[in-house]
């Protein structure tokens, strides 16, 4: 079978005047998913995030209107109700829009408000999920989040709380057992690493270090 | 740029003699990875799970040996220590072989101890990870993972639990706070509810069940 009948849309055509809330994966190219590409591939308007895989819209039409929404350190960038106003402009003038995340758009990547703000517009919106790094990273390192007779659950969390946040509760989560896997959490490590002890965790407790995951640029510790 | 530049193989070849760990995501055959595909694509060998996408072997050779290695009721199925075995003989056969599961491997996918019997084997092994329905079923009934002021982390826990399990700590995990995911908690949902509720829970907490999530049979209740 020829690898272009591989990209028979089963799940559906791509429609004028609606958004699609794409993840794009952890970084390598590879782990784009095939609904991912065939979306960007017939995109009149894309609007991406610093974290999404290099040569991610290379598949762009020519045409589109790609625009960068993520933060621009020293520089004014878009804020959530600015990025949630522009998608709902977008489709209100019957373009097919594709907001881009690095990760999966509902782990830690706001695709609730967005996905709330288009529904409360009566826009169209439809989820298409990514490999969240919260797994992939793990692997990349050869470390599984669930093993038998080792874990037996998992836990995702952030450790870059940022304003308006719910506080985590660390001694908890290190009483609850399992993996436990803290996003963005390199700045905050000491804080962490306490309040986990302090739930019981052994100082002994093996900790592995990934950045840039499944990047060429990956390095673990 | 046309579709088939996207397959261009940034991540490296399909290499003889290894074993591919490949996460064949929730169901939906869009949420494939480019990856999973090009290696079903080169395959010599596929053992496969009963949860994998529908189509999802359409791109094998024809050549290549497609071998069930799930569960049959009723009938005598390969145990893990058979699979592993049998993964170390194709490599060492010289096959290019894929080991295709449902979900992402090492998301309770045992894809950990089949990784490391293949390391004991001295057998190359590159863990391929998928979308895990971990994440996708809640997003395909609409429910992110995390959201802004409502739950800054997640807990993926099984409720089927095996011979040699670890045992849960529900009311920790009600501590913790946070979205709770259970995979396969159907039959122990009575248990699991009255666990979590003396851990502190409110009986009004709001619950969802998505079964056979980002296929067309899904429900959502």
């Amino acid at each position: 079978m020829p690898a272009s009948t591989l990209w028979a849309m089963e799940r559906g055509d791509v429609d004028t005047g609606t958004v699609y809330l794409v993840g794009a994966g952890p970084g390598d190219p590879g782990l784009m998913t095939r609904r991912a590409l065939e979306l960007i591939a017939a995109a009149d308007a894309i609007l991406y995030d610093r974290l999404i895989p290099t040569g991610a819209l290379d598949g762009a039409p020519p045409d589109a209107e790609l625009r960068y929404v993520g933060k621009r350190p020293g520089a004014p960038s878009l804020d959530q109700a600015e990025i949630n106003a522009l998608l709902v402009e977008l489709a209100r003038d019957g373009r097919r829009v594709v907001r881009l995340k690095g990760g999966d758009p509902f782990v830690f990547g706001r695709g609730g408000e967005e996905a709330h703000a288009l529904r409360a517009a009566g826009v169209a919106c439809e989820i298409v999920p990514g490999i969240t790094s919260a797994v992939a990273a793990p692997a990349a390192a050869g470390i599984p989040v669930t093993h038998r007779g080792l874990s037996a659950h998992f836990t995702v969390v952030t450790g870059h709380r940022q304003h308006g946040e719910l506080p985590i509760n660390w001694r908890a989560l290190a009483e609850g057992g399992g993996t436990l896997i803290v996003l963005m959490g390199v700045s905050q490590r000491g804080i962490i690493a306490d309040e986990l002890m302090a739930g019981g965790l052994s100082a002994s407790t093996p900790v592995a270090a990934v950045r840039r995951a499944s990047t060429t640029e990956q390095t673990v510790v």
